[in-house]
């Protein structure tokens, strides 16, 4: 065979506040033999997700940082080059957790095949995959919105945000996404159909909020935290139910002066009888992912759920790509494209 | 009938920050003669309630605000003096919300007649009521602790506390109670025979809360907020419930400068999958409280659930136990007793 030139990102350096370039490094690297039973695969897609900026600092989360010098975690969407493994044969694709790099072997762990007739590929890193469940997970299982309620999601236009309006919709709620900018407020509204958005970057955007939730706020689906929480916060029903699925307004911000804005939020968990709650997907998955895959792929193939994809070239431009997402600058699901010919 | 004396407390002004005896007026009052098919009530037993601290303040919560020279709102224990109610009759005994005075008139809406023979009339207004259920469904309903795992509650030695972490034992957890000082921490261990107790105005507090919670907590029980509630986070294990019942410590603050917890309280929500649920306890009366009456009254009269009272005496004395209640100072339920002889 010839020779691999393989490629990763490792993590150069732990990042204050907003990650720069300079905390990631390309390198090449030798790929170690394949195994007996093992495999060798090739990545074709690597997701870019928020969750991984809390692996870049060393401090406890549900799962381990990263560490200085090793390779960034993420899955990728991988061909299998060669395999020994009795489940898997040359060609299969795979749902794989590789990390941020252009080949890895594997001896069969955690992979999961991706059926290329049932969808994209891509689809099971974004729709199909962890941001569609979830979406479809903390909006039914924690949200649990009724006919006529009021769903709010923020990152409106991201792969969880958008999956999060088209479910409420189809369980008779009415969707209000907020989003950065007017070209994916429009996208909201027009192909996902949500019932309002709302630009977050609008001077007025409190006040705007309230228009678009004259009832006010039943489901808070919340994966931004910061100035959006605080907007939402005082529109908030009674016994409004709020999954806690990401905070990306404040990866990256150091612990701040001040006011104290803890004593108003327990207050209204207080004196609103709000539920909030914090989730992981994967507490849901043993469960509730056949059902969710069911549900989600026949929206697509019948069109009654759109997906959107912002996809970069070349392994080498994902921590760019990865800086710019945690800053909103994505439209749609991230994904990096690490071969030419896909 | 002789003419009667009654006498009123009413909110003289409203508090900034902690209250002020001048935030509270004694007046004498005329009772309105009892109107066909309605009552005439004396007030035996006025109970003090760290929420009505919230009714003194004019700003949205689950109930109205008390307004400027109007009565206090509150529950007694009280005797029915004179009945043309055909449910009533004189000298029977009824849960009323009448408010901060000595004496009523009722059309007989909202009450609710006491069995003086099933247990100490004031446990009414304590154990066996708001306060008792308070601490049941919070607890059962909401913090569903498990056999071996850890209940923590502050205020232990309180009305609410006290039962959370008794029935707590009852359920095969292990109750933590935090209470102020040595002479209730000692309260809590021996007569409550909670698992361990621990002194909140130690100088190492939050050490000595994680020593005796080698496990971290399972069930935090909010009635305090504050300091408290910044010791317990970091102790709070993944998947950890926390019923918000009350916030003490925060009644009587104004905005604080900082620094922001909430970002730090939002991050252990989101990575460690808790659930925060404020409540009222009528959310749950209509289809707990029989439950919830017959295991406690259960519980007194086997003496397997003990209970403690702070009385002070004469309706002119409530407001200064109202303030010593908010910052700590009583032991035990509070409640004025409102006439000599009973």
């Amino acid at each position: 065979m010839t020779e691999i030139k393989a490629r990763q990102i490792v993590l150069a350096s732990r990042p204050k506040g907003e990650p720069k370039p300079t905390d990631f490094r390309l390198e090449a690297f030798s790929l170690p033999p394949c195994s007996p039973g093992g495999l060798l695969l090739r990545c074709l897609y690597l997701s870019l997700d928020p969750y991984m900026r809390g692996r870049m600092d060393d401090r406890k989360s549900y799962a381990s940082p990263v560490a200085i010098g090793a390779v960034m975690s993420g899955e990728t969407i991988s061909e299998v080059l060669e395999s020994g493994h009795p489940a898997y044969a040359v060609g299969d694709i795979v749902l794989a957790r590789t990390g941020w790099t252009t080949h890895a072997t594997s001896d069969g762990t955690g992979l999961r095949k991706v059926d290329p007739a049932l969808a994209p590929i891509t689809t099971a890193l974004g729709v199909l995959g962890m941001p569609g469940f979830t979406a479809y997970a903390g909006l039914n299982l924690i949200g649990k919105p009724k006919p006529g309620q009021t769903v709010v999601v923020a990152a409106a236009s991201g792969p969880v945000g958008s999956l999060v309006g088209q479910l409420a919709r189809r369980a008779g709620a009415r969707a209000v996404g907020i989003a950065g900018g007017a070209d994916k407020c429009r996208y909201v509204l027009e192909k996902l159909k949500f019932d309002a958005a709302v630009d977050h970057r609008a001077p007025n955007f409190a006040e705007q909020l309230q228009d678009v939730c004259p009832d006010g706020i039943d489901v808070y689906f919340e994966n931004v935290g910061g100035a959006v929480w605080q907007a939402v916060l005082p529109l908030l029903k009674p016994f409004a139910r709020v999954p806690v699925c990401g905070l990306i307004a404040q990866y990256s911000s150091s612990p701040t002066d001040g006011p104290d804005l803890l004593p108003a939020t327990m207050r209204a968990i207080l004196t609103k009888s709000l539920t909030l709650r914090g989730f992981i997907y994967y507490e849901f998955a043993e469960e509730h992912y056949p059902a969710f895959l069911k549900t989600v792929s026949k929206g697509l193939s019948d069109r009654s759920i759109v997906y959107r994809e912002d996809i970069t070239d070349g392994l080498e431009n994902a921590p760019a790509a990865f800086i710019g997402m945690l800053r909103g600058e994505n439209f749609g699901k991230v994904l990096v494209r690490l071969v030419s010919e896909v």
